[in-house]
């Protein structure tokens, strides 16, 4: 019998714990493709945006965590589309055939037919986004303290994020912490306290997964660092100057996206349902129609849980619809079960959270509901716990316990994309 | 009395040690311009190239450093060149006047008036260079491995290193020990341990500024991690292909340098005799010539120690001569010694270090020859000792006890330069 091919394309949450369920598994051959070499703990990635963590410390290298498995190889690259009847997945360095097909290339920020307003308001899904926003943020602090005119030193000094989800939440409350405690000694001619930071959310609140409860308690964590909150404020438009809310003009050098996503494009290959937002519309045993074979994963598929609600875009969901797949393939290839015969995929609901600032959290956990520190330290607790690697896990609580400590903020670096000394003498040779 | 307006251009080791020296100095008013916000150990930038540690690890930002110190402002600028005759440099925010004036701005690689290299063969003097030659290193194993071809393949397996000062023996001995033990298992097509490693040297020996015995130990320890060192070889070449070396063709993906320095082009508008590296030729006290308030220090400034031989290019001269020049400063401030008694600057040389691989160096300290494992604990606690702030000590304590361990190289991360998830729309408000 030759092995079966399992092809996982995407090393999110969805896709690293299919590989790890397939890894060293008999009569299965797995190939992990990935664009990036390295597997992102997405729900910290605003710490990084934020110079509290370095991208390092929450990401791993994909092949380091597969490397025990001898049975799984892993490529950096780039799939272009999936022909399902020839059952082929096409990226940049060919074409590979699997057996089974597991797709789980996540989302990124959508802005609602604007996509030029990504050039003034950066979104949040990658690590260069993240330290772009970094730089952007820094860099305003940095040209306000130069700043002699008071009108465009008030401008630099004004942080808008729009979303009022848990990372529009996240980002706008660490925006306020910093300037009200990290920067504070560091700058002579500003006050980093003067900082205005305002969080647009179209909707009438923020944080509508959440209880009514949390999510107000959420709102007085954030006005006690500073943080105005405009719901029901529709933006209309983002340029370099500042945003548009409804008649309103604000200035602001730094706005920060963080309202709707956009499945991958890959989706759309499939030639199946797709829902506004691009996400594939799956089968109960997260495969499209047609094809038992192609499972889709995460926040590339478009699903509804048990109380009727869609599922949200979260690790933990991705986390264990890809060990539902593997386990599926895992019983098929070792014998007899039937695709007909797959129960469907059930969500375990383990709660959600969402933290502001240094420590305040809030948290909702099997009916549990937390505020305050509290949640803070769960919160901590859970991420630390989750993070892959015991070196990251190490390096991540030093740093922390440190800014906790003293209120800094470790990697407040500001890197030039540019690394060359000479940019103006183009080597012939590499034309 | 008004304060003395002291400027002090570029926060490396010798504008660091000067101004903490200046801090809180009655009669004093210190202004630092770097156009990077932070300061940067660059002994360590090889490790940030090697994927050892992570860019905040070795940086923190001038303000932070500084922050205690109320006489002391922090811009990020970039200087232009100074006017000696009003005493004002000018820079990309306006012109600053100086009644003592320090310059600090270092070097960066020189390619001998062939410029147009530095796009295939990249120097390491900041932290996009460092990050730069990460991702050209791993990248190069990630294209191996998918790469069919066995010429190909050849080329993206072999790394160039040109020039065998300890910056070269360093970046050579990392790639040799990384390819031999961290990648060994991570690849399913290529065997990282048949990663050829060439360091290019066109002098007689490598490592020309240490004793024979230890530059000999040094060349056996990079033999024993499969480096190459080839001696009197002179580049001829470089292009995106390869390097020629006299009439010999190297193919090779990834190429390096680090031969020869030039000094900042800052120290070229004071108008006064500067080296050929573009160092300025300073009297015995630091000064040029007919400005007793302009002090040149560290790497830009060219000096004769008490052996007859100039000074090398080292942190340690720069600290000494930043805390020289402050002292004479404070001195002369607070009241009466004038520039005509200033007793001429004197480096007390406490010896110097380069290390191979994981665990082998070779250290000259005082008299005192260390090589191997010993030299490599010598040199790792000095470093560490240095590092400016508790928490970088601390981490990359953590980092590199881990390191030690695993073998792993934690920050392994190809990142890339472009954030923008839509890059071809840009918004019209930003042009």
């Amino acid at each position: 019998m030759t092995a079966k091919q399992v092809v996982i394309v995407g090393a999110g949450f969805a896709g690293m714990n299919a590989a790890k369920r397939l890894g060293n598994v008999d009569g299965i051959q797995v190939t992990v493709l990935d664009r990036e070499n390295h597997h992102l703990f997405q729900p910290l990635l605003y710490q990084v945006a934020m110079a509290a963590l370095s991208p390092a410390d929450i990401a791993v290298p994909i092949r380091s965590l597969l490397a025990k498995f001898r049975n799984i190889r892993v490529l950096k690259a780039t799939a272009r589309n999936v022909d399902t009847a020839n059952r082929k997945v096409s990226c940049d360095i060919g074409e590979i055939p699997y057996d089974y097909l597991l797709l789980g290339c996540g989302a990124q920020h959508a802005y609602f037919g604007h996509e030029e307003w990504e050039a003034c308001a950066p979104g949040l899904k990658t690590l260069p986004q993240a330290t772009e926003i970094r730089r952007r943020v820094l860099e305003a602090f940095e040209i306000a303290e130069r700043e002699t005119h008071p009108e465009e030193r008030r401008r630099q000094l004004t942080f808008i994020v729009i979303g009022g989800g848990p990372t529009g939440v996240e980002l706008a409350g660490a925006i306020g912490e910093m300037s009200r405690y990290t920067l504070a000694r560091d700058f002579r001619s500003i006050d980093p306290r003067q900082t205005r930071v305002i969080l647009v959310e179209a909707g009438p609140r923020i944080l509508t997964s959440f209880d009514d409860r949390l999510a107000a308690r959420a709102m007085r964590d954030l006005e006690s660092l500073g943080v105005q909150i405009w719901t029901g404020a529709r933006v209309t438009d983002v340029t370099a100057e500042g945003v548009v809310v409804g008649s309103e003009k604000i200035a602001s050098a730094t706005v920060l996206w963080a309202a709707g996503v956009r499945a991958s494009d890959l989706g759309r290959t499939l030639n199946v349902p797709v829902d506004p937002a691009g996400r594939v519309i799956t089968a109960p045993d997260l495969t499209i129609e047609g094809h038992p074979e192609v499972f889709v994963l995460g926040d590339m598929s478009s699903r509804t849980g048990a109380n009727g609600k869609p599922l949200p875009g979260v690790a933990l969901v991705a986390m264990q619809e890809g060990i539902y797949a593997a386990n599926l393939i895992k019983k098929e290839v070792k014998g007899g079960a039937a695709p007909a015969q797959r129960p469907p995929f059930e969500y375990v609901d383990l709660g959600q959270m969402a933290t502001i600032g240094r420590s305040r959290a809030i948290s909702e956990f099997r009916g549990l509901k937390l505020t305050g520190v509290s949640a803070w330290w769960f919160w901590l607790l859970v991420h630390v716990y989750r993070l892959s690697g015991f070196r990251a896990r190490l390096t991540v609580l030093v740093q922390w316990a440190w800014s906790y400590m003293t209120f800094g903020r470790g990697a407040r670096l500001i890197v030039g994309k540019d690394w060359r000394a000479y940019p103006d003498k183009p080597n012939p040779g590499n034309s």
